[in-house]
């Protein structure tokens, strides 16, 4: 059905235009409802990444009275997972939520917004994004493919992963087959690994097969969901290939153009208000998935060795060297993220760093 | 002039109900458009905290085609800094922006939705406030007073402040007259320093003159703004009196539930899309600030010596368990928010904390 309201009427009784028949006359164009497809990558409805897209799907619906209303898919359901951009892009659907390291072989500097080995935190991810020109590198690497992309909740610090071995030294990642995707995955390949490219729902039963021998996915919340425990026996705590994961929302250009102003804004303040939302619930159920897993169910917890974090920082030096001098929009984006980085670094290390060692 | 329109209308002709006019029905009820006024306690437009409400109204006044217009008002404009509160709960203002702990002399637990010494960081009470019971909390505390207070933006964690002369240890804290509200100045009251409250607008003139010997306000992007490197020598980094500091939307509780569930949805998905973006500012514009304090106006930068930051952990321990003890429904708040910060320490500990050494 589609509803159709008129704004701006001129009562022909200028009083009393209350709870009766109204006659009514159109003094402004007449206002239509939308209907919108939103494909993601996650499992329907999925802790977290799942629930972003569905409270975006919400917050629209009500502030909007039902002018427009958001059908969200999960992976497979319309297009599979990993085919979230071409179907955005191609306009099959006017909405996507994904991550941003997906689509590193179409566009190579998209993992920026997502996660960079080694990167921001999230709430500087954040910054960056909305204060530090980020966000308009973003939109304007999209552009050409007819997408407008608007951050979309982030995870938080994700765990360096499951592994069924342990690792003790850079000597242990040779030979690894794991799942880890976006320049993290660059980084392991570099190490001597085997990155392979999977989505969430792959994962568990690839790594109990042994068609792999490590994963990362999120972290505690998301990782507990998957049951990756009954997979393997290691799960390493140490943050480095995503320090501070940014999702996206990915909106049709020409459908999202089509929206009148107040819808356009009611879809861009939404995705703002699910950005920190999910964050604050990743923040607020991780705790308490960690405890899960090692009481319960007696997860042996690790740190990657020192020398392998070291290790893995100097080729992630060394990937994104290459990134900036193999292409033009990679490099582009790198400075002004790298930039930021240095100065929003030196303020937490003032700050936030030695408060964490006080407190 | 008050712009009505008429939503689910049926149009006599079936098809057609274009650009022409239109003759409707009215099937619902009329809506009408509704003028808020918001005061706040920072001076109108106030780099960070005054650009939270005015981001807030623009949200407002788009996402609802000019429905909901709030105008905002300055600290004094209508009412003094001081006062929001009490203006909103009596009705005479729709909505007020301000701090939580400006109104511990009525609720004494008030402070523990702002900013509690040695407590949580930003990204951990946003997480107790919206996935831990936090703002359930809030709302049953301010329920008494009509008011529904929503998260409503937060500077990041807050430097220690201006100094007249360098504190090297407990002893020089002794009959310093500092300007710092909340439980930060009990704090250095039992501490024998003298604690003095004053709206943002009045501190410089007091610390210029000498009425006042030390102040804290908020960090390098305000610091900045209101000049006090030239009327204090000494600039303390250090974060413990508020590690993360919330500010609050306060509304009237009877103007809330007037409005249609459109525009009470608008209403709160702005404040959420504002809290993030004003963290979000803060984190871009601190560290150009505290580079322009050190390089341009030659600020001493100065850190609390250990046993400093020490003594009024020690201290802050003993001013909460009197807190606790005092008042019923401190001891209700304090009792979540602990156990929730426990936890999530716990969580940054192992990811956070051991990032921001190895990176």
């Amino acid at each position: 059905m589609k509803i159709i309201s008129v704004v701006a009427i001129t009562c022909l009784t200028l009083t009393g235009c209350g709870q009766q028949e109204t006659v009514a006359k159109a003094e402004a164009s007449v206002q239509q409802s939308f209907q919108w497809k939103m494909v993601t990558s996650w499992p329907k409805n999925f802790p977290g990444l799942g629930v972003a897209p569905e409270k975006f799907a919400t917050l629209v619906n009500e502030m909007s009275a039902g002018r427009l209303k958001v059908q969200v898919y999960g992976a497979g359901e319309l297009v599979p997972g990993f085919e979230v951009f071409d179907a955005v892009s191609q306009g099959t659907v006017q909405m996507g939520h994904s991550g941003s390291y997906y689509w590193k072989g179409k566009i190579p500097a998209s993992p920026i917004f997502g996660a960079i080995p080694f990167g921001m935190t999230v709430t500087e991810l954040n910054a960056w994004l909305h204060y530090g020109g980020g966000l308009e590198l973003w939109q304007e690497l999209y552009k050409p493919f007819g997408i407008i992309p608007m951050a979309g909740g982030n995870t938080g610090a994700q765990f360096a992963g499951w592994f069924k071995k342990e690792i003790n030294s850079m000597e242990d990642l040779k030979g690894l087959k794991m799942r880890i995707p976006g320049l993290g995955g660059e980084v392991l390949k570099r190490a001597g690994a085997i990155p392979v490219t999977l989505t969430g729902g792959e994962i568990f039963s690839s790594l109990q097969s042994g068609a792999i021998d490590a994963t990362e996915w999120v972290g505690p919340y998301n990782d507990l969901a998957f049951g990756f425990y009954q997979a393997a026996e290691y799960y390493y705590s140490s943050i480095w290939h995503e320090p501070g994961t940014g999702l996206e929302f990915l909106i049709n250009e020409k459908a999202y153009k089509e929206l009148p102003s107040d819808l356009q804004k009611i879809v861009e303040v939404a995705a703002r208000a699910v950005n920190e939302d999910t964050l604050d619930e990743y923040n607020a159920r991780n705790n308490n998935a960690l405890q899960t897993l090692i009481n319960k169910h007696k997860v042996q917890m690790r740190t990657m060795p020192a020398p392998v974090m070291a290790g893995l920082k100097a080729i992630t030096d060394e990937v994104i060297a290459e990134q900036v001098a193999a292409d033009p929009n990679f490099a582009k984006v790198w400075q002004s993220y790298s930039e930021f980085m240095a100065s929003i670094r030196t303020y937490h290390d003032s700050t936030l760093k030695p408060y964490f060692e006080a407190r």
